[in-house]
């Protein structure tokens, strides 16, 4: 279910797009049920529906179809216009776009616990469930219905057991009993929770599983429980990377919104972030404010603090024992070899810089193909963009550039040359020459600085 | 109240004038009072009384005046010396200077039960009330008295209900009670609390707004107490921004300190704090870890992590759809066009760029003007300052400079001109002309590079 | 004791060597009971003996020692190991290398309830306390026994009281019951806690100081734990300094890993980490997200954010009044006299820099003497590296470099004099004298810019 408008979050974009850990939350319900080996997922959208649509992706394994409830009449008639596309051999989970959190474990003990045959519903002890539908047993313990906040009497308010929205059904007994749902209540909407009403009264049995995790069933309906269930998420990551062997400095600052694959004796700091797929190799040590996206960090590498690298599509490496930042910016196409030095306000944009290269301070790289145990001086830059096109610079193996300087690509260093400080190169050079382009040093004395102008009185 | 002298705060600033969320907590009590429609706001002063009075600034709407208290004799004595500048036909509230968090509706339900005739006492309930002076009441619930901690019974210690030092009183009855006061207590000081006894004693009633939030009535007595407060001012912030609408990846790792204005479908980061006044327009995002002060950043624009923004007096525009950062700063009077691109290591200070214009890489901008479509080249300089004077640099539309540039003020770049890698120049250059200004470049071949000297053994 | 494996750290370092506040935990453990007047102490190593033994280091006043216990029986065959090397007349006390946050105060309680000639428990009141020892006592309240978890009776597992492995016991009386010891029990291990019943038997007193803190008794077992104590440790130093007179922007968000020295009136802004040896003086104010280490920033000096100081063992001084930030990072030697600004983009290594000089926008100063009131200009470099060794620069008085420039050491920029933007130099000027070393600006009207390339249909 995905058709709600989410007025609270008093946002443009459909509720069940909001990003949780950096994936909408209808798709971590989406990758939940794939993971269970579900035939098919099927999202019943409404409010924003060609927006939730699109912003959706299946997943590898799992078909995704999409059904549109229009106009919104409540959850039966949402799960209405889901039937008709599913078999009848089958079971269903029906579960909320917008309830991100629940464990596969969770829902698997619920279709276990429909047995193929039972309706299976989830439900909460919550000690305040006020609002929610609550869970009203006969003497024996027996489920016999759940009757909404709105529609119960003081005695089933006294409740604490409540209904989480999700369960799973026998689709062929679901589809029987949505036919014969009606409107007639309070909110004049067709509930799905009367179909407990009638299992209860064709006896078939209906089973609780239930759970005191409200994390699991907890909803988004405004940003702050978007906010809430985030710090949950991350904390729950943050548990597992540690529980695999991974050393957090303050697992309350630590935010992953990808995927993270960590190798032994890995050690992050405070406050880092980590988005989309970033491998880090054993004893990799991550400094205190990092923020670093799509790439893959190689044994032994150590990120200084305030280092930023995002690899985007292309990725970037950074090879064994590499050493980076702080203040260092590495971009897509980034591949640093083993025990390459980035210093402090360097940026390395689509380049290669084999084992040992060092640039160490305030330079920008980009295009470049860097040999073996270069050293790029302080201040240089590679022009590599001639105001229309990119172009690429080749510095070959043991160069040595100086400070301030400007390679104009296309150009190429010959292998164990050197660049004079302050040169700007617009032509190759041969290997172990030594090439030089600035202006000879003149001297004006007793020169008089200008002096400060006067203001106007 | 704001006489008193902190000294837990061991401090060399007067309690009153420490800052909770960028501003002195007097400030906060007075311009919550001054939000209440109060004819005057009189400050009673003492320790460091001059300090105080110069740090602390009038509301827009109402007058500000300081009376001081030498010697400190108590709570009555201090209040005795505001009563001469004030009306008899008003209403006194009393304040203190050290409880920032008061809310104005609270503040208000208290100036209701007054009701112009009443004395009227904001009371607490305190699992813990040690310390503090109790609220006794009789067998009706009508209150009787308030009791300090080190006067009090053991019977009257088992209340928790105390007084929160913040009453309203019609003046012309306060003025009669505070004449009757005397100091035949345990510290030898006039209690402001005993003009509860002469308004039993003279029928007056006393009406109590009780509450349980004890935020509002904390006071600031040591550096814990004023962290503990501006963390509770912060999450109270927080929440209000999420209600808006604003997402928040982390309320607990938000700091605002002066006004923040946020339009639809923002989102900020972990991490971020904001001062002085910042307005944020529809669709901006907010990088993790920046600092952001005096700045207006307008619809759709994106500030990458690491970002500093301080506009001072003279402010900051960020354009709308502008990409800024990360590692990125932007200085007072930086005013950047729609789609403006800052990248990395980039510094703007008192210079226009116009739409499209960008400094991706490690470069300044001071004192300049930047036309439309300008690409301003990694490693580029504005030398804007002679040693005496700062000098203006025009750089008209679609000039495209070069790396490591030094354009030497004052100095204009013709439009659609080029100017080469490496260049520094110090004359205007036509419209599209290239201008270059560089060293020829040569080469010796065969260069031997210095060789390590060797250590003393 | 500090011969566990902790397996459950996941790591390929010893469980003791692990860092909480930047410490190995059993340094901890050694730096504590060193304060206490310890005669020596002794570390009983198993588990990576070698590793353990070459990472934990003697405090200055007491002699370390290492016994190994190979193989690992128990508690009380690890302490066998080390009572040959202790001498009858003195107490033991009996601590364990994974529980780092006793404090001293209460070891100084356990020795002196010992009095030389009880047995001393530390125990631990604890709501929930499955898998711990439970301490036994009789209807009189004397400890009678210590019972292990697993060995323990359901009556047992009620109580609440446990012990928390620390003793403290005349180390005559202890070699005695050592020689006791058995290991039929569910572990066939010697457990140390035996002990007590020999005191029972032997008609010793066996007293208990019983705790309620849990921190202090807190082993580290796994990644989480040591997060956990890395965060009760941090807040328990927040603590502290705030009660000096730090004020701390949030507690919740401060890391020191080594040693803090603060000076008065000290405002430490949000998420700043502090290592090493760092000192604070007056008035210093710590702007948000920096990282500090070996440094010394003299009274009413700035660190704007995102400042990086790291003075390794050379240290780093920033002189008084100074400014320094945001994007700054100070290096080994990095020596800043008063009033001296750094500002964004710039690194400083091994550098003197005379009251009031300036680098403030992306420049590199390394092995330079920079005179008093010298302005260095943005962009500017000091090459002091020739490819194989360092050279130094001096910058007199009153000089002032242009943007953009290489200084090419070794040089000298005499007093007064003015080096013009772009400009390398490379020999030593006069005083007073203007030096330049550039291009001559030449001029291409009407030129064409390279046009982008069409890519392959």
């Amino acid at each position: 279910m995905a058709a709600g408008k989410g007025t609270r979050m008093k946002s443009q974009r459909p509720k069940v797009l909001h990003r949780l850990g950096g994936r909408a939350l209808a798709q971590h319900v989406i990758d939940c049920a794939a993971g269970l080996s579900a035939r098919s997922v099927v999202v019943i959208t409404g409010h924003g529906a060609a927006q939730v649509e699109a912003g959706l992706k299946a997943p590898a394994t799992t078909a995704l179809r999409f059904v549109r409830q229009e106009p919104q009449l409540g959850t039966g008639h949402a799960v209405q216009q889901a039937v008709p596309v599913l078999a009848d051999d089958g079971l269903t989970l029906v579960l909320s776009g917008d309830v991100p959190l629940t464990q596969p474990d969770t829902l698997q003990a619920l279709i276990d616990l429909s047995a193929g045959e039972h309706l299976a519903l989830l439900t909460l002890d919550l000690p305040d469930p006020t609002g929610y539908g609550r869970v009203v047993r006969d003497a024996d313990g027996a489920v016999r219905a759940i009757v909404e906040h709105k529609d119960a009497s003081e005695a089933q308010r006294a409740i604490t057991e409540i209904y989480s929205g999700i369960m799973a059904v026998p689709t062929r007994l679901l589809r029987g009993w949505l036919a014969r749902l009606d409107n007639r209540n309070a909110q004049a909407e067709y509930y799905l929770t009367d179909v407990v009403k009638f299992a209860v009264a064709d006896g078939c049995a209906v089973r609780a599983h239930r759970i005191n995790d409200a994390v699991q069933v907890a909803g988004v309906n405004s940003p702050q429980q978007l906010a809430e269930l985030e710090r949950a998420y991350q904390l729950r990551l943050a548990n597992r990377f540690m529980v695999d062997g991974v050393r957090l400095a303050d697992p309350a600052r630590f935010d992953v919104r990808g995927e993270l694959v960590c190798g032994q004796d890995v050690e992050i700091d405070v406050n880092c972030v980590f988005d989309g797929r970033v491998e880090l190799g054993d004893g990799v040590r991550i400094g205190a404010n990092c923020v670093i996206a799509n790439a893959r960090i190689e044994a032994g590498a150590v990120i200084h603090p305030f280092t930023h690298i995002d690899g985007e599509a292309a990725g970037v490496r950074v090879g064994a024992g590499a050493l980076v930042g702080p203040f260092a910016r590495l971009r897509p196409g980034a591949d640093l070899g083993a025990e390459v030095h980035i210093g402090n306000f360097v940026e390395v944009k689509n380049s290669t810089m084999a084992a040992g290269a060092k640039a160490n301070h305030l330079a920008y790289l980009g295009d470049a193909t860097v040999g073996e145990r270069v050293n790029y001086g302080a201040g240089s830059i590679t022009a590599n963009y001639d105001g229309a096109n990119k172009h690429r610079t080749v510095i070959e193996a043991d160069v040595h550039v100086g400070s301030n300087c400007v390679l104009v690509a296309p150009v190429t260093i010959g292998a164990g040359g050197t660049v004079g400080a302050g040169s700007t190169i617009t032509k190759s050079t041969e290997p172990g020459a030594l090439a030089v382009a600035r202006g000879r040093q003149a001297s004006i004395a007793g020169w008089q600085r200008p002096q400060k102008n006067k203001k106007a009185p």
